[in-house]
């Protein structure tokens, strides 16, 4: 059989304030379609379908949408279950009615060790869990993400049927996988990374959590990554989701194009905002490191008139030079403090011409500020 | 047919502080045997399902077990709509597939002119809405809920047939009816009232949002109350929920028993904690209205010993005598002061022992506080 493996939704997720609703939409329409183009059996949502246990309103609606046009609008079976970000009991709600239709979601441990067989392909469904949780339903005193799992990996093995592939559906940190900044990090409480060795029994695990899908470079054990960027970490990233076919054994990796894209102008500030600038759509979200070591007063209002979605401005040289002290300023006759701020901020010293306004322009205000 | 109408379950709501998580689902335990007993065809929710948009998790899971067990359990159909107090994104999640089901949950004006046809009965469904809601749905600036209720039967009269009854399913507040405290007003905005004469070519209606099932002395239109106690204003207030019958064109209102009751005690202090102090259950939710006049030192913590539960205590007489000024008592002598505040508290006067005794402590610590 073949299926789809997405994860990390995020739904409401925030982007240096700007909305990604219109983005997490958009490329949503753009996985429906692949879902459809490849007729595929299932579409499997490795968990954090919400960026927030209390999702907006607008969120909610944005996830019963989706959930309703793949199940119910596409007749896909869908088979997710909830990340560290989603609010387990709250993301449960429908659950019992959604199996009517195929969409299988878990949300605790209860039924984990039970498969969802799907053609030729046994899913085992393993939703986001605490240790505490883990003990409860293990019975066992386990310390560690890794015992955790491996134990709930020995007795799923228990009823894998040799005649079908098997395939885990999870969302944890594997071992050895690289980090992008928009991840929550799950080892607070001593969670640990899981092995991969003992997940190599599958014939596939489609994992969520992290948020490339390079994250982990394993043969059959993948994290799909989110659909839309999130960070400025992931301006070089290629987002997608996976084509597993556990038929012919085959994973692909089909990307998705964004709407409107993360990018980085790494520059001097003159090239950035002069004739040759780079055209950009202007809802790009633009993240400008600037090579220069001069202050640039107004920085980024000048940089917004070029690129509106600013959403990070740094200095990759650092600021020279460090600013004066003020009693050293006020001691300083004022052509001589405009003479080096003007230094500092164009890089060259006044004109001749400039001295000589600039020296009028300051008489007269000291002619004023003496006047009775 | 025949139906069960409850409302306002408010799942969440505190009383002074303390979970009603124990009394509302031994209510709705009660109800739902109340279904079976009767058999009824449907069970009806008029609203405020969650006592806040944002329910605990806790409170989602309740509300979904007590949905799954009418629904699924005893493949009872269910007819819900949203209240005020509900967050209908939120509470709408679900709806689709539980329409399989035979429970419609609305929570939009969508489809409210569309009946839900059970037996010899058509069930309108009108969730709470605001007036801008009114407006966009019927393409006209009605000003009042009054108005918007009107122009919305109307339509809903077109969609009557003949041959069956008709019921509406709504959470307004209906003109003429009288409040409980622990309501929130729909007036704000100038919702206002909705007329009796126009709800009345419906055969029933079945209202939510108003705690008593006697706010409205209506034959056939009518509140179904909270299922529990939610206030002391409602401690003689008898909580149920109504049988309609539209086929026989009877309405009973069947009674719930309290878990734990809500229980007013209006007494003097003495006869309170005296030795014939009436004998309550520790759990039942005691308000106490003292009609002494004394001051009564410590007299919560002397009444939490006989009612572990006192949640509101209150003095139906006021309190004599007015305190003493701070500048007059630092003028009178130790033992004046002593003898004047074992007279308030005690409503009688030191005796000569007790006088001799006060005379001479006070005389020791006046002597500790002379030496050097």
């Amino acid at each position: 059989m073949r299926f789809l493996h997405t994860a990390d939704w995020h739904l409401g997720k925030q982007l240096h304030g700007y909305s990604l609703v219109e983005e997490q939409e958009d490329a949503f329409n753009q996985i429906e379609q692949l879902a459809l183009q490849y007729h595929v059996d299932a579409v499997v949502v490795a968990g954090d379908i919400y960026d927030r246990g209390i999702a907006s309103e607008k969120s909610v609606q944005l996830g019963n949408q989706m959930f309703a046009r793949l199940n119910r609008d596409d007749h896909l079976p869908l088979l997710v279950v909830s990340g560290n970000h989603d609010s387990a009991p709250r993301l449960a709600t429908g659950a019992p009615w959604y199996a009517d239709q195929g969409f299988v979601l878990r949300t605790t441990l209860n039924d984990c060790l039970t498969p969802v067989t799907l053609g030729d392909t046994q899913f085992f469904l393993l939703p986001f869990f605490g240790l505490q949780a883990a003990r409860n339903f293990l019975g066992q005193p386990v310390k560690t993400m890794d015992e955790a799992v491996g134990q709930l990996i020995a007795r799923m093995r228990d009823n894998f049927d040799s005649t079908k592939h098997h395939v885990l559906v999870a969302h944890f940190f594997a071992s050895g996988s690289l980090r992008t900044e928009s991840e929550t990090p799950l080892e607070v409480g001593g969670l640990g990374p899981v092995s991969l060795s003992q997940l190599e029994c599958f014939d596939y695990v489609a994992l969520g959590h992290l948020h490339t899908h390079t994250a982990l470079r394993h043969p059959k054990i993948k994290y799909s990554g989110t659909p839309v960027k999130f960070s400025v970490g992931e301006a070089r990233d290629q987002k997608g989701c996976w084509l597993v076919d556990t038929t012919a054994g085959t994973r692909e990796f089909l990307p998705l194009t964004p709407l409107h894209d993360v990018v980085v102008l790494r520059d001097k500030f003159a090239a950035l905002v002069g004739p040759d600038h780079p055209h950009l759509d202007p809802e790009t979200f633009v993240a400008v490191q600037l090579t220069d070591k001069g202050i640039i007063p107004d920085a980024m209002n000048q940089l917004r008139q070029f690129y509106p979605r600013v959403i990070e401005m740094t200095r990759v040289n650092g600021v020279t030079p460090a600013p004066r002290k003020i009693k050293e300023v006020q001691r300083t006759a004022p052509l001589d403090v405009l003479t080096a701020y003007y230094e500092d901020v164009a890089g060259e010293p006044l004109s001749s011409v400039q001295q000589e306004i600039a020296a009028a322009v300051l008489g007269k205000v000291e002619a004023m500020h003496d006047a009775p």
